[in-house]
């Protein structure tokens, strides 16, 4: 399965803009903002990301609200794939099923529609979001494809935040691809 | 410019999944995510605004979050062309423009990146929403793309609630398209 050699990795990487102490004191920012509004490198990275996954046999991509769903809708207007959003609480108006995580300080909750999948058995499903970090997010979005019944084959992030560790939490249940890692 | 027909309006019209009493008593809320998750809907719409916009020489398209992000970022991955999102308070890292509007109750605030357009002149900007209501989102985008220097071209939006008078509004400054009005 192709992946980004390191050239090609540092081609991305120059047009991520570093801000440092945002959102708060001591933390290393990564700007997506400059590579989406980059041609050349939002064409490079999406040409990638169309060559890895187009002879996967996904059946739907899910993205998380909301910057997942940037790259999640731009995978599936490439493959002719559809799209399901996972939303915070109160978004979604039919019937959903929920998750909940930890944060460093109190919990957050995401949530899926019951019929995402549409009945599709087992359906194969790319999980895909921007960032990976401590992976409190990634893990409860893997748990509400499970609920909705779709096998999750891949989760797919622009950037990993490795020393965080949540990949390895992650790759426990399945593959985590991640373009770029800090 | 190409617009759809009746049939193939109503084609798209089944796939989205009408909620009364959403979010609120009295509300008929149209769910999206039954057309974001079916192939065929999605592909037809995709394909219908892929045509649409493939000749207007367009620099940016413009998402407002977070169901903005969903359309205006599939156009992008078809057309080549890079992705600009508008985003609540405090959700860029950059130096920002805002733009605050009034809702029912209170009011709201929304964002862009001051260099969103890379020192373009005049971009030609094409925003992006899933809904126009009453236009309070909408002509706060406006107002966003007119301060960070860009020209919009043109607003599009699934779906027009057209008795709520919002694409009115809007039309005064910019064409509004909608592909489906209820």
């Amino acid at each position: 399965m192709k992946e980004l050699n390191q050239k090609e990795r540092d081609f991305l990487i120059q047009s991520i803009r570093v801000i440092p102490n945002f959102p708060k004191e001591g933390i290393i920012f990564r700007d997506i903002t400059t590579l989406l509004n980059d041609t050349k490198a939002l064409g490079f990275l999406l040409k990638h990301l169309e060559d890895r996954y187009k002879d996967m046999n996904l059946d739907f991509i899910v993205g998380t609200e909301s910057r997942g769903f940037i790259f999640a809708s731009m995978i599936c207007a490439r493959l002719n794939l559809p799209f399901v959003p996972i939303r915070k609480p109160g978004k979604l108006p039919f019937k959903t099923f929920s998750c909940s995580y930890d944060l460093e300080y109190g919990s957050d909750t995401i949530e899926i529609h019951q019929d995402a999948f549409r009945g599709v058995e087992k359906a194969k499903v790319l999980l895909v979001d921007d960032l990976i970090a401590t992976g409190g997010t990634a893990l409860a979005s893997y748990e509400l494809i499970k609920k909705a019944g779709g096998v999750c084959v891949e989760s797919c992030f622009l950037i990993n935040l490795k020393d965080l560790k949540g990949w390895e939490k992650l790759n426990a249940f399945c593959p985590v691809y991640s373009v770029l890692e800090f």
